[in-house]
């Protein structure tokens, strides 16, 4: 069976919400960040990298949300979550994926995450750098209602993770961002994602 | 007709080595990073993130080397550089690809190419948090000889434009990094690749 290591809330909830809503048959197992778990030699073995989320499958390990995402896609086709036979259509998800991973989650997560916490000017900075990519998002990466356009893809779960975060950090300025509020309220109005909120022990917010 | 904007010697090397390894009929437009072109109302156009690489194609503008590089795979399967049918395989190559757009570019990016330069401690932290990245690589992401093992694929590419900087930095330490080297050098010896340095006006390093 697929087993998901995943941290409550954070990023790896796109892969989970990914095998929810594509019906998989998964176990998860939680590993806390704030506790390291991320670095025992027990996770390190399974990801060398000390991240989340970890996908186990019968063939090895899988790691990145936009890897994990499409795998599940391409062995649950019956889903629909990714038009994995349409190269442009599947490269739109593969771009919106990958600026997730690669953009609008490296900045969000400088702004609110840092180690030890950004303080003053610092922090505005990073706020404001963060902001300006979901300025994008807004503008430009959302087709409506869903990220591709019509159908819900697995492009959605895991942008939704950020306006989450944002939402929590009182940054999603309802006028600035009114597609992202929307966004987010139908991401969490699903009922596979209402599931994987109760399973991770966290609220909609 | 395909056509890539790059950057010499910047990330869309890699979607460029895909593109001619693939046997690709395409074209390249030149945007010049250090002048701003990125950010100019006609590049923005084609890409409203202001980065390199895009590709238009007839369908559309795709971004993201990741995705990009999934595009030409799945449009030149002759060539065989992602082994899209295997959904593991796949996932591999994916993870790969996603950790060096996630992980590896934002921490090398930062240590040398923050703008203003990092200096003193702070440029000796980022550094070392590289290296630690590329430590990664040397150690879990290099089956060999190539990124997945015997054959090939498009996530090598990707991982030349990385080593490739170090290199340049003189940072690849040849007994830390021994594999990373040894890629680097098969990666810049193959034809496709020394036409794509020769095409972007750069050299092997
Ligand atoms: N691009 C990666 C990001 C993985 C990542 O950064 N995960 C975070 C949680 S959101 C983590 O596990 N951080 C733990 C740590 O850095 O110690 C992916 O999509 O899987
Ligand atoms: N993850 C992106 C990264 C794109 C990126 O950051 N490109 C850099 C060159 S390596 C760029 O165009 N930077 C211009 C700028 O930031 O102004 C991808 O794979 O396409």
């Amino acid at each position: 069976m697929l087993k998901l290591y995943y941290s409550p809330g954070a990023c790896a909830i796109a892969s989970h919400i990914g095998l929810e809503e594509a019906g998989a048959d998964y176990e998860i197992e939680k590993i806390d960040l704030r506790a390291g778990q991320q670095r025992t030699p027990e996770y390190l073995a399974i990801n060398p990298a000390g991240v989340t989320p970890a996908l186990q499958t019968s063939e090895g390990v899988i790691t990145q949300n936009a890897a994990i995402l499409t795998y599940v896609a391409q062995t649950h086709p019956q889903a629909g979550l990714a038009n994995l036979n349409d190269p442009f259509q599947f490269a739109r998800l593969q771009a919106v994926n990958g600026w997730l991973a690669s953009s609008l989650h490296p900045a969000i997560g400088k702004a609110l995450f840092s180690r030890p916490a950004l303080e003053g000017e610092a922090k505005d900075d990073a706020v404001k750098v963060a902001l300006e990519k979901y300025d994008l998002a807004e503008n430009h990466m959302l087709a409506g209602p869903w990220v591709l356009g019509e159908d819900y893809s697995m492009a959605d779960g895991y942008l939704m993770v950020f306006t989450r975060w944002a939402r929590q950090a009182a940054l999603l300025d309802t006028t600035r961002f009114a597609k992202l509020n929307d966004h987010l309220d139908r991401v969490q109005a699903r009922p596979a994602v209402q599931r994987v909120l109760a399973a991770e022990g966290i609220q909609a917010v």
